[in-house]
């Protein structure tokens, strides 16, 4: 049995960002699935896990993690001698670097990058309608984004160094699902950003996080 | 010379989060002011900092951090030693405590916590009308985070643990304004979050901070 568990399902972006770190890392992990279209995690026993009510949740041994990138830190610390490293063992300013390409993915891409793809991708899953206006809207501001992007991968392999680190790894679901729409020339008119997708979305542990989508 | 300096201005809530770290770590800093109505975060040299555009920027001897919370990270780790400990030395449960805290703050808190000091107290200040239904809207977003706040200080003097740390600091901004509105009945309805914002807003460091404003 394995002892490390994960509460939540392929589909979801928080969980692929989770599944992807332990895929990385080469652990062993028992998905446990969440019925969220019954409401299962608005409710105990999963509520007790993660009181916000959200996928996914880590379970290992008797530590219980909630929020994605808390649950990606962790396993990147505590399991650091494991798989790929997915921190840098670099310099000060390569930590340095990590710390802020971190934040930048979470408080610049994601609160845009995962409007867009609930656009574009869950509306339509969930029998909800597109709304243009909101897609041209986001999109431009995602433009804005990526031009930063590129000049900063212009210089550095990966977000933070040359090293793929998790600062690379969190981008991954949103762009998963976005590349997968019309959105996608916001990626392919940015040739730097263009080969850092290809790197980072063929890594095979990302490979393995889309074959649990195909189950 | 102070060898670390702070591009940001003390009304800012990022500018004030790492601030309020320096302050705790009993740092010397340069604050080096930034005009953002005649738009100097948008043009260079500013820009050549943070090509995001946005305070606070942080220098310390040749490296160049942003993103407020990276920066407090920085200042935690770089200056362990110095001040007051903004990581609770505890073990592996309380470390991973503090993770899932830290991203609570930036995923959960503060996406509703800065859009309704928005409205209430910055668009003010810019000229700009308040709308009675988003702050309706994100007050109830607002009571539901805080209802999980008031059962976890039930069980935890503050968020992340029996300590202090960057996971409480984080907050403050954010709480100053808000409780500073007739938004703070959310707050104050609750002992326990009353408590915790006490306790946290009478640090001197906080002081500080707020007595910087008032120059
Ligand atoms: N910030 C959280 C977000 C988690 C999240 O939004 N999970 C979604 C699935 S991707 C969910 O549980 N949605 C149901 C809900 O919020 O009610 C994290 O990174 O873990
Ligand atoms: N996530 C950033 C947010 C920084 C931010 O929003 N700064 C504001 C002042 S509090 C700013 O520069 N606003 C001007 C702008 O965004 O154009 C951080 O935490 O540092």
């Amino acid at each position: 049995m394995a002892s490390i568990k994960v509460h939540g399902i392929p589909m979801s972006t928080a969980t692929m960002r989770v599944l992807a770190a332990l895929y990385e890392k080469d652990l062993q992990f028992e998905l446990i699935p969440v019925d969220l279209r019954a409401g299962a995690h608005k409710q105990d026993p999963f509520i007790s896990l993660n009181p916000f009510g959200q996928i996914p949740v880590l379970q290992d041994g008797d530590l219980t993690l909630f929020e994605s990138r808390a649950i990606t830190q962790y396993i990147a610390e505590e399991y650091s001698e494991k798989g790929e490293k997915l921190f840098c063992p670099g310099c000060k300013k390569v930590k340095a670097a990590t710390l802020v390409w971190l934040q930048v993915e979470g408080q610049q891409f994601d609160p845009i990058a995962s409007k867009l793809a609930f656009e574009r991708v869950f509306k339509g899953m969930f029998g909800m309608t597109t709304d243009p206006a909101a897609v041209l809207d986001l999109e431009s501001k995602l433009s804005k984004v990526l031009d930063i992007y590129e000049a900063r991968l212009s210089n550095s392999l990966f977000v933070a160094c040359d090293c793929f680190t998790l600062a690379d790894l969190h981008h991954l679901p949103a762009i998963h699902y976005l590349m997968g729409t019309d959105s996608k020339h916001l990626f392919l008119s940015r040739p730097k950003v263009t080969e850092w997708v290809n790197k980072i979305t063929t890594r095979p542990a990302w490979g393995k996080v889309i074959d649990l989508q195909k189950l």
